[in-house]
C-alpha cells in the first residue's frame, strides 16, 4: 500500500542500524539530539467529505463505471498530495489540506474525453495523476469540487523492433515499461530516482531527467510523437524522427504538466540493451579537479550513462553513511582518502557493447588522470547502483527525526557551473543559519552535457517551529540565487505549484503569456491542474470578457 | 553579385563541358532533344514602383539611416523571391510578380523594433530575410505595402571555449560562421546545401539540417536559446544545456519561420574541429542491403557525420554525370559494378578523433560487410565533398535546358521507409506521365537516425507548355502521398507558402489553431511574413471581434 505521508510503499524504509556512524555524526554537525518522533500510524481523520453533488457523481459513474470511480478517504488523500518535503511534514502533522473529491480511472481516451466535457461545464478542477512522485506540489487541488484522474489503467506497451521505437501508455510505470521491452531486448533507457513508481504519463509531463540521461537523453530526447486529450479534443504529434514544418509543437505538450490536457500515450526511441555495464568509483581532490576532468571527457565526444560529482560535502555525508563497524577494508580505504586530501567522489558507469565502453572507459580516464582522479574501484560504484531508488526512504527516517531535508536542482553552462555552486550553497547556509541552526548543505553534479550539467543540492538542518516557513525561506532564497545567477529554475523535477511564481522570471511576461493563450485554446474553461506552471491562469476570467 | 534567376552569385555556373556524358544520358531517357535556351541576362524591366508613401519612406529611413534603406528595382525584385523551381521559372520567363516595396538593413534590435512598431500600426507586411535561399517561397510577399528585413548587419559571434557554446547573431553566413569557429579550434558542424548563403537566423526559423546533420544533429538539436524581436517586444530563451520549466517555448520559436518575429541571435553548442576526416564509398547491389546497413550500424551506437544512400535511379544519374571521354580507371570501375549488379552508392563520412573515428568504421563496415556491400574507396566520398555545394548550379543548366528538375524530402521510420520510397516514387512518375513526358525520378536516404531517415527525392522532365501547373501537380501528388503514407511534410525544407495548405494535415486543427493564436499574440496586426507555414493568419479579421 502506498504511504499516505512518506516515500514509496508503506512496508519499507531505510533503517539506520546499518549504518551505525550516520546519526551520529549529524547530530555532531547539528550539535543538536536528534530523537526519534515517529508520524502517526493513520491518516488525520478530518479528511472532508466528497463534495460531489449527486449528479455529478451518477454522470461520473455512468463514464467510467462504478468499479473506477472512488470516494474512498485514504485514497482521496494518497491522491492529493505528491512527495515534495512540503507535502510530507503537513500530512505527518495532521493537516489534510485541500483533498479531492473522488478519483476517477478511466478506461480509454473516450472516456478521459468525456470527464473534460462534463467537467469543462460544470467547471471542476480536474487533476492528471501518474504515481503522484512530484516534489513541487504538481498534483495538489486548489478547490473544491475537484477529480484526480488517475492514469493506472493505461497500460498497452508496443514495440517497433525495426525502428527501434515503441509506443507507451501513460499509466505504464518504469518496472513494467522495462520489464517488457528487456524481455524484447531493448531498453528506454529512463531511470529516474522515482522509477519504481513514476509513470510515462508524469515523466513526458513534466520532462524528467532519468539518472543515465547522459547516455539516453532527458525524457524529451526520447519522445517523437505522443497523444494528448484536452477539453477541446485529441491532440496527436505524429511520431517522426525529425522534421521541419513550422513551430515545433511536440515540445510545448511535453513538459506541460497537465494544464494543457491529458497526456495518454507517447512514442518513444529504445536502445538495444546495453552488453556491457561498467560503473567504477573515482576520487578528486578538489570538486574543480573533478568538474575539470568530466568537461574535458565529454566535449571529447563521449557520453557515459551516469557521470555523477559529489562535492566534498556531500562525499563527507555518503562516508559517514556508508561507514561500517569495527576495523574493515572500506573503513580504512576512506580514511586513507581523506587522510590525502581526496574529498570528492564521482561514479562513472558506462553502458553499451564492449568496444564502445572500453573506447569510453579510455577517454574518460585520459581526463581523470589528467586532473589527478584516482580510481577506487567497482564496489563504489555497483553500491550507488543498488541503493539508487532508496534514498528517498532516508528522507523519511531523517523527517522522524526533527531533520529538515530536501533537494533543489538546476542547470547551467561550465563556464558559470562552480560559481553558481557557491553562491547558491551560501545562499542556502545562510537562510538556514538565521533561524540560529546548523546546516549541512551539500551537492553533486549529474546529467552532464557538453555545454554544461545539472547541479543537484541537498540541505539538512534541525527543524525549527516553523517548519513549514523555514523550508519556504530557504527554497525561495535558493530558487533566487539561481535565478540570479544564470541558473534554470529546474533541470528535470519541473515547474508544479512551488516554482509557479519563479516562472515569469525563467521565460518573461511573454513567455507566460503564451503559455496562458496556449491553455486557454485547450482548456477555456480553467479547469486543468490550476495553479501549476502559471500562478493564475485567469481563464475563466478572460472567458467571461 | 546575386544571381536574379538563379542560384547563387551571378558569376558562378556548372556547365556540361567537363560532363559529356550527362546531356546525351538525359536526351535518351526522356526521348526528347534538350536544346539551350538561355534566360534574360537582365531582369524583366517592369519591376513595379515603390509603392510606399513618402512618409512612411521618411519614417523608414529616420529608423535605419539612408545608407540602410533601398528602394532600387534589382535589389528589391532580389529580395523578393527565394530559389524554388516556381520562382526561377517564373522569373526566367519574365513574371516579377509581387515586389517588396522597400529593403531595410537594420543594425540592431531596437531599430527592429521601432520598423516593427510601425509597421503594425500601418498594417504593412514585414519579410525578414537572411540568404534568400528558401525553396519553399518562404520571402515573397503577399501584398503591397510590403517590406524586407534584411539582417545581413547582424554579424556578431560570441564564441564561450570553456562552454562549447557560441552566441552567432541571425545575420552571419555559413562561411562566416565556420572561419571565425575554425580559427579558435571549433566548428558547427552545420552544412547545408545552402551554406555559402543561407544564414544562422534562416536555419534557426526552419528548423534547417546540414549534410553532416547525423553526427552533429539538426540546427534545432544545437540551439541553446535564442532572441527574437515581434511587434510585442523581445522574447528571450536563456542557453541552458536543458530544463524542465514548463512547456517548451524554445522549439515553438525554432522553426517559427518569421511569422512570431525575428530572430536576431541564438547560442548553439559548438564542436572541436575534428582532427580525422574519413570520407568514404560504398556501393550495394540493392537499395533494400544499403537501408539495412545503415539501420544496422546506425542502431549499434554510432553516429557518423555523412551517411547517403542513393537508390538505383539516382546511382545511375551520378555516374552518367562524373563519366570522362575514354577509357578510365573510373569509368572501368563503375562498367564493372554496374555490370556486377552493384547499382546503389553510399556515400559514408566519419569524423572525429582517431580513436572514434577507427571505432566508428569498425562497426560500419561490420554492417556494410553483413549486407554485402563494396568499399570503392576514399576517391568517390572525397568528390562528394568537394562538389556538393556546386548541385544547385547544375538546377540552373538544366532549366535552361527546359528540364523540370526539382527536388523534396520527407522523413519516417525505418519500418515505413521502404514502402513509402515506392509510393511516393510512383506518384511522381505517374503524375508526370500524364503530359506524356518521361521521367527520372530518384531519391537518397541522408540524414540518418536510430528510427528512421530521410528520404528526398529528385524528379526531371522535360517541361510541358503549363511549366508551372505540371510542376504544381507533381508537387501535390507527391505531398499527399507522403503525408497518406506516413511521411513528414518536411525533414528540413520547412513549410513556407508551398507546404502551408497541408500544415493542417500534418499538425491537426489544433495544432494550426495553436500556432494562429501564438502569433497573434506577438503579432496581433499580422505583419510577420502573412501566408508563410498557415495559409491564412486571420489575424486583421480577428482584431476586429
Amino acid at each position: 500500500m502506498v504511504n499516505w505521508c512518506g516515500w514509496g510503499n508503506e512496508n519499507e524504509s531505510y533503517a539506520l542500524d546499518d549504518h551505525p556512524f550516520f546519526l551520529p555524526f549529524l547530530e555532531m554537525k547539528f550539535k543538536v539530539r536528534l530523537s526519534h518522533r515517529p508520524p502517526p500510524e493513520k491518516p488525520p481523520q478530518k479528511i472532508p467529505a466528497s463534495a460531489l453533488k449527486a449528479r455529478t457523481r451518477k454522470s461520473l459513474i455512468s463514464i467510467v463505471g462504478d468499479d473506477n470511480f472512488s470516494e474512498d478517504g485514504y485514497l482521496r488523500l494518497t491522491h492529493s498530495r505528491g512527495k515534495s518535503y512540503k507535502d510530507l511534514v503537513l500530512l505527518k502533522d495532521g493537516h489534510a489540506g485541500k483533498i479531492v473529491d473522488a478519483v476517477l480511472f478511466p478506461r480509454d481516451e473516450r472516456e478521459i474525453l468525456k470527464i473534460l466535457g462534463m467537467a469543462s461545464k460544470e467547471f471542476i478542477e480536474i487533476i492528471p495523476f501518474g504515481g503522484g512522485t512530484t516534489v513541487l506540489g504538481g498534483v495538489t487541488p486548489t478547490k473544491n469540487p475537484s477529480l484526480c484522474v488517475d492514469m493506472m489503467h493505461f497500460k498497452t506497451l508496443d514495440l517497433d523492433e525495426i525502428s527501434h521505437t515503441a509506443t507507451l501508455d501513460a499509466g505504464l510505470r518504469g518496472p513494467e515499461i522495462e520489464e517488457r521491452l528487456v524481455r524484447n531486448g531493448f531498453t528506454l533507457g529512463h531511470f529516474p530516482q522515482s522509477f519504481e513508481f513514476s509513470t510515462l504519463g508524469g515523466w513526458v509531463a513534466t520532462r524528467s531527467a532519468g539518472q543515465a540521461s547522459t547516455k539516453y537523453g532527458k525524457i524529451e530526447d526520447m519522445v517523437l510523437g505522443l497523444r494528448m486529450v484536452t477539453p477541446k479534443g485529441i491532440i496527436k504529434v505524429l511520431p517522426h524522427p525529425a522534421s521541419s514544418t513550422g513551430p515545433g509543437l511536440k515540445n510545448l505538450y511535453v513538459g506541460s504538466e497537465g494544464i494543457f490536457g491529458i497526456i495518454t500515450s507517447a512514442t518513444l526511441r529504445v536502445k538495444s540493451i546495453p552488453k556491457v555495464r561498467d560503473y567504477e568509483g573515482f576520487f578528486f581532490k578538489t570538486f574543480h579537479e573533478g568538474i575539470r576532468a568530466i568537461r574535458t571527457f565529454m566535449q571529447n565526444g563521449i557520453a557515459p550513462a551516469v557521470v555523477r560529482l559529489s562535492d566534498a560535502e556531500e562525499t563527507a555525508v555518503s562516508l559517514a553513511l556508508s561507514q561500517k563497524k569495527g576495523i574493515t577494508k572500506e573503513g580504512l580505504g576512506s580514511w586513507f582518502l581523506q587522510k590525502s586530501g581526496f574529498r570528492c567522489l564521482l561514479i562513472l558507469g558506462m553502458e553499451g557493447n564492449r568496444e564502445e565502453v572500453t573506447h569510453e572507459s579510455e577517454v574518460s580516464r585520459h581526463a581523470i588522470k589528467e586532473f589527478h582522479g584516482l580510481g577506487v574501484g567497482k564496489s563504489v560504484g555497483e553500491a550507488w547502483m543498488r541503493e539508487r531508488f532508496r534514498h528517498p526512504y532516508l528522507r523519511d527516517t531523517l523527517l522522524d527525526r526533527g531533520v529538515m531535508i530536501d533537494t533543489l536542482e538546476t542547470v547551467t553552462s561550465w563556464n558559470n557551473l562552480e560559481e553558481l555552486h557557491r553562491k547558491t550553497k551560501e545562499a542556502i547556509e545562510k537562510t538556514i543559519g538565521k533561524r540560529n541552526v546548523r546546516s549541512i548543505v551539500m551537492a553533486h553534479i549529474s546529467h552532464v552535457y557538453e555545454t554544461g550539467a545539472c547541479l543537484y543540492f541537498t540541505f539538512m538542518a534541525p527543524q525549527a517551529k516553523d517548519k513549514i516557513s523555514q523550508w519556504e525561506d530557504v527554497k525561495s532564497a535558493a530558487t533566487r540565487t539561481i535565478l540570479e545567477g544564470g541558473g534554470a529554475l529546474s533541470h528535470h523535477h519541473g515547474v508544479g505549484a512551488d516554482h509557479a511564481p519563479f516562472f515569469i522570471a525563467e521565460h518573461g511576461k511573454e513567455g507566460a503569456e503564451t503559455v496562458r493563450r496556449t491553455k486557454m485554446l485547450f482548456d477555456p474553461s480553467g479547469i486543468l491542474n490550476p495553479g501549476k506552471v502559471l500562478v493564475r491562469t485567469r481563464a475563466r476570467k478572460a472567458k467571461g470578457n
